[in-house]
This record gives structure tokens, sequence and C-alpha cells, in this order.
């Protein structure tokens, strides 16, 4: 790998690198947030010793400079990274616990290296060149599966004292309620998230509401636990009312979940991204209403706007290429 | 009112002035949080112009300041104000609307004024001289009728794009719950209050589980309505099952929601004021535990402290001289 | 007053009395169910001397009689009837504790009297001769400020060890839910009654969805505590959209309460009455469809008809002379 | 099969046939409930043709005969059985769809048959022989993975129109509460059931408050999704603190469904049967308690005592006897 050369204006390489579940995606970002040229590699698994996961990292970030000199390399983790950027503490499909992946990385390769998990690197996307760029504080909610998060306050992404900040899926919002992968019951992401919405679904196809009135039954071929998120966004789009329904219950849930996040923050904006956001105002249209419904003193403060996100799939990428650039930055 | 000298060390007379809705304290605070002297009146009313009402604080700071130079006055209003600290939006006992208040004191008093909510100035006390100082991030929650909040993140108090941040009372922890106030339903403060202490205890004093084992029948002189918060924490700490079996469910709930703001803010500490506090671990105990259990990711973290807050009644006042200090020593 | 003379065919006079809260209303029931003559009194109220309550009671059967002789006096009380039909337990508004009253004005007027109460007499009205008439078993729900009940299970009125059978309007159905005037929380009356469906609109009154588009606001002078169910029911009925999704929410709450005992009965007709059932289809059919919708195997059996009640105000005494006349001719 | 005979005194043969979904048994049942001789069959399965199916069930009922004159058969079915007990509407395990077994049956056994689902031949044994003997009204609720359940009024178990009376297990009472196998969610069976336990202790097993004071943690191998109801049930005896939470919460939750049913029936006795309810009084006096705190007018009522179920799995066979018992009776 080439080393860290004099920066020249205009001239710097910084590389965003998002290590996920399942595959490692390197890429030069430029300025404006475009993904200029890419490296993929398959994550190499829990059980594989470390200096072969990062090994697979190193070729994809050598594959993405071809050569040329590395100004900073942001890692994106799909773990829990410490509170100082510096451990991975705990990763469900990658070898990291309690390590020091950060300094490790930077001594390999001899470059400014920063670190953060997957959530807070799509919410510094956004806040460096997305939806919520220009703003003071906002909130960044992810909705996949679950629901992800990151907290923008005073101009700058927010950590906490673990790292752990923007949990905001596992707040409680109904008592002895759904229960959740966390063991526990009730969490907001078991109402509001993509598998809230495949769930509202399927318990619905056969009710006497809907049977017979719903193209969901036919696009599952029958059988409900086939049924999908897609499935449900595209049946929506075209005017299924079932599949309408389940984005208006699933987006009142996000707005309400919202509304206490803003009573609690008073942020400017709330950047809704993940896959199921892709089902635009399906989805954000609810929220809206039921944020301004349940929103304590509406009528006397400003309501923040819920958009959706700029960036999809590549958040992360982004995210940490942008916190690369800012960290260099910052020393100047 | 003598004008602002030029400052010997050690001689600085920094004014606290809480503005509530039934009374006016302006104090002079010393270096370590203790009350020097006191000036008190009686809160004008919100149909008395705001000249008179001002006079009457002038009248109390200039009491304490008994002819000594002033080197700021800091202003701790019962009521919103906005995001800059220069307006009170609206003040349910003032007649305070939209109205620049900071500077136009500033400009008569011809000291240095600074103004936030009674709220932000309770967290601000625990920051500086309490059970927050020397922490990057807490959690303020006062227990009142209500619950209030300050919301602290990187050493500094955040008041939001409105001013209007820390407003926890009004998550939402029970859909289609208990009426709130604030027009909504299942609020928080409904369950973890000191209405809540009051409603439950009163609600189960004809319980065939406690009839005639409650000391609490005796304390109301038969009349529920008579039942009050106070005759709740006494009967507790003299080991009353009913009035202790009230403070665990309200204990409960309140680590129920103190989770909920963990799992978004991640903070160092946890600090609990208010009327209500004064019952110590008969509540925060169950709050300790029910925060453990509903915490996600518990086992994975440093859960945070739940403390009692250092300052009572008086934290509004000692609040505001500490956020005067502050503000005149970062001018210079 | 008349003794009971030997019956001929057609002639027979069954008198139905009904004492309520304010008002004590005898008449004369034709085997159709109409009223053919009535007597009113003022109810004389708790304090009373119980012969003299006794002696309005007497007048009004007297006026209603005028002469003719009596078959028998069916009497509807606003209170406990214990299991035999004996004794009125306890009735807020009248003298009766634990008072043999029946046996007392049998022996009086020397006419066979039965007794039960207002919420059964308007439940045998329905059985006898209304929307329950020729069915084997019904739920009768009645919805005024709360809800009251009534249970029909093989062809007759079942009243329970207590006499207490068919409380519906207390089963609990949202845990930590609205305090009701029960002393508990939660309460299905507290979401599916005409006291919900006031809450409901008053505290939407300044959502900002509503304001400036309701008619309600205007209908109650601006002044929400003003605001009553008639109100909300003629602006529903004149489209507001407001009071309309008043009555969906409280609509879909009674279909889900419905659901409830629907599970446990399995009866052949649902019959709502009481005051907030004039609303009819707009209240009705979003409690239909939440039957459907929460109902366990609704697709494998015959969901219950849910019918509006024939019978307003007068159920009361038209079920209670509905009773007396089956109590005659069962003994023959 | 032998035919039957005239009846002499005393030499009646009564069996009962219970076929669930994993085993058919036949028993002679005598007059106190007691189990005389007993065969026992695999049950065939639902694709099975129907007359195999009956060939097993001949052969266990001709087995327990041994050639003696029978008087009649009670079939307990495991599956929908109508209003009229003729027909199995469904039975998941069983080939029976809307089928007329019962007269089928009489026909091929020359014997009279009786017919009804599980559950309520449960309810009939105890009405019959066990804790609900005597009672004019009653309810019996079956804890097993769900909750199934019988009505008693009037001294008769009551059926309803679809014979899907007792379907308690299916009440709703958590709005957006735990998802049920039935296609809703929030059900009582989520919160009071075998599988309610089992999810309670799993879902605390990792909790600060327990960890390492627990004996279920050893109980399942350190595999919560190896925790079964009985490992919980036995730790619970022997004094574990997380047994005995998991069921205080249960049993809690068991009172809450039971006030809820006595305010609509107002029966005499509540009768718990199935697996779970072996556990005794660590699950039936939290349930007392919460039904004393649950139900309306308590203070005023006789409250029904909650008494443990006489049979334990055997229930079925034991009130198909008692149902054919009583129908030949009633025959003369």
């Amino acid at each position: 790998m080439s080393r860290n050369h004099p920066r020249e204006h205009g001239s710097e390489l910084f590389i965003g690198l998002d290590v996920g579940g399942s595959k490692v995606l390197a890429a030069e970002i430029d300025a404006d947030g475009h993904l200029v040229t890419t490296a993929l590699r398959i994550t190499p698994g829990r059980r594989v010793p470390v200096p072969l996961v990062e090994d697979a990292l190193t070729e994809a970030v050598d594959e993405v400079a071809a050569g040329r000199p590395i100004s900073g390399v942001g890692l994106a983790a799909a773990g829990f990274v410490d509170a100082a950027g510096e451990r991975v503490m705990f990763a469900p499909h990658l070898p990291w616990r309690s390590d020091p992946t950060r300094s490790r990385l930077e001594a390999r390769w001899g470059v400014p290296v920063a670190m953060d998990n997957d959530a807070n690197c799509a919410a510094r996307a956004e806040l460096a060149l997305g939806a919520a760029a220009g703003t003071q504080s906002a909130l960044m909610i992810t909705l996949g599966t679950g629901i992800g998060g990151g907290l923008i306050v005073d101009g700058k992404l927010r950590r906490g004292r673990n790292g752990m900040s923007g949990e905001f899926g596992h707040m409680q919002v109904v008592p002895d309620g759904h229960p959740c992968e966390c063991g526990r019951a009730g969490c907001w992401e078991q109402y509001a998230s993509g598998n809230a919405l495949v769930r509202y679904a399927r318990s619905r196809l056969d009710s006497p509401s809907y049977t017979q009135q719903t193209s969901l039954e036919e696009a599952c071929g029958g059988l409900p636990e086939q049924l999908t998120g897609p499935m449900i966004a595209e049946a929506g789009r075209a005017g299924d009312r079932l599949a309408q329904r389940a984005f208006t219950v699933v987006g009142e849930w996000l707005g309400v979940g919202i509304a206490n996040l803003v009573a609690a923050f008073d942020p400017e904006v709330v950047v809704v991204g993940g896959g199921v956001s892709a089902a635009g105002d399906l989805l954000l249209d609810p929220a809206r209403a039921a944020l301004r419904d349940s929103l304590v003193a509406a009528s006397e403060r400003e309501i923040p706007d819920v958009v959706p996100a700029r960036f999809g799939p590549e958040a992360g990428v982004v995210g940490a290429a942008a916190m690369i650039r800012d960290a260099v930055a910052a020393r100047g």
C-alpha cells in the first residue's frame, strides 16, 4: 500500500470502508458524496483469524487506491464500537472482540484511520452531504429489519458514554407488548420496522376484511411466510388496500416514536433511511401526521421535517469517508 | 442598582433569580452553590403590566446586592424560553409573551444577564455544582406533579432548536393510556410523577388487599381526595405496605422511561430531582432495577448511575447563578 | 289500589315501573311493547324515608291503573338487585339498602311484583319484544356515560351468583390505561362509551390536524368542556371529519370488546342500546369491522350480527313489564 | 362389539373416549370418576381415511368393554364440534371435516354416543365429579400451551351458537401486544399460559437481576431455548427467585383475565386446570390477589373461589363418560 504523500489541493484520496455482515465494500468518495471507484469482498466470517480478515480489508482498500497515495480511511463496522472510536467491542459476524482495530490498521496502512459503527456512519453521511447537511441538530433513523439510529447535537454526531447512543429501536412503547429479539418486549422496532410491516400484512391476509381484495395473496403464492417488504411496497404503490394499510399502521407508529424523540431532543430535522424508507410518502405521510398529533406543544414550536435519507445502501461507506475527511481536516 | 465594577479576584457577585408561578426568589450564590443572601417577592401575576413585574425583579435583585456591584444576573423563568435564551415565548403565570426579556433587563440593570427555563436551570445547577459535576453527559429528571428534564451532552446543557429539549414527561409509554393534561394520552409523566404516586395510592385505599392494613386511610382522614405525596412518603418510610407499593410501581415506571432515554443518549449519569425524589431509595431502587431490566445491551455497557439531585427547591436559583457565572467567564 | 281480579283473556294489565336516579316512570305496556298510558314522578332521593319513596311509586302505579285491576308490576331499579330478585342491595340515588323491596311492595299492593336492575330490564325488553326476540343467546350492551350489559343464554336472561353478571364495562382492555371511576384503570367503558366519545373529540379540538376544519369548535362555543355527545353525533351526521373520527375510534373499541365477549359466549346476536347507539351505523359499522378483525376463528363460525336496540330510554319500563308478564305466565 | 343390553341397576358401563392429537384413550369410568379399565391407541393422523381412524376408536372401546354390554360412549374430540354435538367441523390432527361423526359411530356401535370438544369435556368432568360439582355457575380454565375454557351457567355447560363458547384465551388484553398464533395480537393466552411462563423465564435468564442467582440457567444447560415449564415449576417449588417471579407474573395476568370473565358472568367458582395448574398456589395465589384487585365492586359481592381442577390429563375422558351418562339418564 502506498504511503500518505503531502496533500495537494484537490488531489486527496479518502476511502470509505464498510465492513458488514456479508460483504466488505471499499470506495473512493468524492467531495459531493459520489462513489468514484469501488472494490467488493466477501466478509470472511467470525471464525477466521483477525489478520486474515484484515488482509481482505487491505486488498479492498488497495484495489480502490490503485497505487495512489491515500489521505485516510474511514471504517464503518457492523458492531459495537467503543466511545473513543478505537475498539470494536463486539461484532456478530466478525472476529473482533474488544479489539484495538483502529490503531492496528492505522499502523499497518500508515495512513490516518477513523472508525465508527455503521448506523452512525449513515448519520455522518447525511450530516456531511445528505438530508441533514447544514443542520445543527438532527435525528437519523434507519429502518431495516429493526431500527438503527444516530444523534446529531450542535452540529456533531454524539456517540455517548459507551459509544452506544442512538439505540432508538429499543425504547419501550407498549407495556407487555411484542417480544423483541433483545429479550424484552414492546420495543419500538417491533412496531415501526420492516419486520413490523411484514408481520402486519401477513396477519391480515386471512382477515375477512381483506381476503380476495388484496394482491398480496397472489404475490406470495398463497404462502404468508413468503411475503416480503418489497412485495408490500410494490403492492402499496399499485394501490393495494392491505399493503397501504400496513404502511399506514407502521408509519403511525414511526411518527409516535419520532414524537417521543423530538420531545426529548428538539431537533431541526428527522432523516429516515434504510430499506423501508424507499416507500417514501406512503410511509412518511402517516408518520408526519402522527408526529403532529403526538408531539407535546406542537402548536408552539417549529415541528421538524421528516425527510427521506439521501443515501441508500451506500450510506455507510459514504459516511465513513466523510468521517476520515473531517478527522484529517481537524488535525490540520 | 449599582453598575458592574472592574472585577477583583474573589469579589464577584453573581445573583440567581428564579421567577416562578407563585414567587420570585433572588439569591447570591457562592462558588460552592450555597445561598449567601436571599430576597423573596410574590409573583405579581400574568395580568400585571410587564414593567411592574420587572420592578419586582429589580427590587429583589437590589435587596440581595445591597449596594454592591453585580457581576451578572441569571434568570430562571417558569415558561418557554427561546433557543437563543433571549425571549420568554410563553409563561402561564407571567405577562411575558414572545418578549425580549433578557436584553431589556440587561439594558435596565446595566449588568450581564443570561436566561433559561427553570428545568434547564436545575440541570445547570447539578452540572456545575451537584450530582452531574464533572460528567460529560447526563440526564436531569425533575419529578414534581409532572416530569421536567434537562439534557447534557459533551459537557454542556443542550437546549434544542426551539429551546424545548428535555420534555421527557411527554414521551408516550402506553398506547391509549392515561389521559394527560397536554391533551394526549399515555405520557410518561402520568405513570412516573407525584401525581401518579397519589393516584395509585388513592385508587388502592379501598382495595380488599390493603383495607384496614394501611395507615394512609387514617392519614387522609378517610378522604382519598385529601391524600398527598408527602403523606405517602412518610407512611412509606414508616413501613406502610401500600405506600411502599405505590413507590415501587412509580419507581418501576421511572426506570422504564429512564431506560428509553439511556438507549437514545447513552449518558454517564441520571440525576433525579424534584419533590418526589425526596423519597430517596424507596423510589430510586425500583427505578434502578427496572433500568437494568429494561435497558438494551445492559450486560455489554456501563449502566449509568441513577442518583438523587443535590439541590432541592433552590435548584433553579443556583443554576441561574451558575449560568451567568459561566457566561461571563466565557466572554473573558 | 285495586286488587288483582280473575284474569280475562286480553284484559290483563301489566305495569312496568322504572325507578331511576332522577325520575320514576310507570307505564302500561301492551303485548307489542308499546306504552299505552304513563305516569311520571320525581325520584324522592336517597335521604327520604323508604315509605315515602314507596308512596311515590304507589301513586304512579295507581295513576296508570286508574282503578282497573292490575295483573302484576315489574320494577326496574337503578341499583344492585340480589340474585333472587328480592332485595335492592344498594342504589346510589335511593334509600334502599339490603332491603326486601319486592316482597314488601307485593304485600302492600296485593299484586305479583318482580324486580331486576335497569340494565337487565333493558335486556329483557329486547329479548321479549325487541332486537333479541326469538334468539337463544344474546348480549345486550347499553352505552351511556359508561357501559351496562345483560347476558342471555339458552333463551333466558342470566343474572349470576350475585345478580351482578353483565358488568362488561369493567373488563380491563388496556394495562395501565385510563383511570376509571371504579378505582381501577383501563376498563372498556373508558374507551367505548359516551364519555370516551366526548373525551376523544375534546382532546383533538386543538390538534393541528383538525383545527379550523371542524364544526365542533363552533358547536361548543370554543369551550371544549362544553362539548357533548349529541353535538358530536349531529356533527358526525353532517359530515364533520373530527366527529366521524371520534365515532370510528370509539366504534373500533366497541368492536374489540364485543369480540372478547363473543369469544367467551358465542351468542347469536349483539344488541347495542343506550344514548350513544342513536348514532347508528356511524358507530356500529366500525364496531362490526373490528369484531370481524378481532374475533378468533372468524372465518370458521357465524359471526353474530351487531344490531341497534329497538327500545331507547323506555327500555327499562318495557322490560320490567315483560318480566312480570313472564313471571305471572310461568306461575300459571 | 357387544350391543346394548337392558340395563340392570349398578351394572351400567359408560365409556369415555378421548381422541387427541397424538393418542386415543378409552376408559371405563365409575360413578366417582375413577378410571377402572383403559385402552390406548396412537392417533392415526389426519391423512388416514376416516373409516381407519374409526376402526382404532372401535378397537379401544372394545378392549375396555371386554365383551360386556355398553350403556353409552362419550367422545371428547380435539377439534371444533358443532352446536348440536353432531359434527366435528375441523380437527387439526384428524381427518374429520364437517363430518357427522356422532350419528355414524352411534349407528356402527349400536349404543348411545354423545360428543363434545375436549375443553368442554374437561369442564363436564369438573362439573359432574370435580371442583365445580354442586355449583350452578362456574368457569373452567385450562392452561396448557394456550388457554382453553368451558362455561357453566345455571348448572349446565353452555356451548354457544356455534359450539365455540369458552374461547377465553383469545380475549384481547393488550392493544398491539404479543402476536398470537391466531393471527391477532395481545390475546390473553400470550400472557397467562405455559408458553407465557416459559417465554418470561427465558427472556430474563440473561437479566443482570437474575444471572448467577437462578438455577434455571443450569436446568436448561445454558440453552434458554431448552427451558421448559416443568423445569420452571420444579425450580419455583425449590425457591428459585426467577422461577417464582415467572409464576407471579403469569399468575397476575391469569387473575386479571379471570376478573374480566367474572365481571361478565358472575360465577360461583373458577376452576383452573391443565398442565400449568400443577404449580398450585405458586400460580393461584397471585391470580387470587389480582382477581380481588381487578374485579369491579369486589367489596360488594362474593368473590368466586379460584380452585385447582380435580382432574389432570384424564379430564377429557372422565368428562366424556359423564356426558354420556347424563345424556342416557336424561332420555330416561
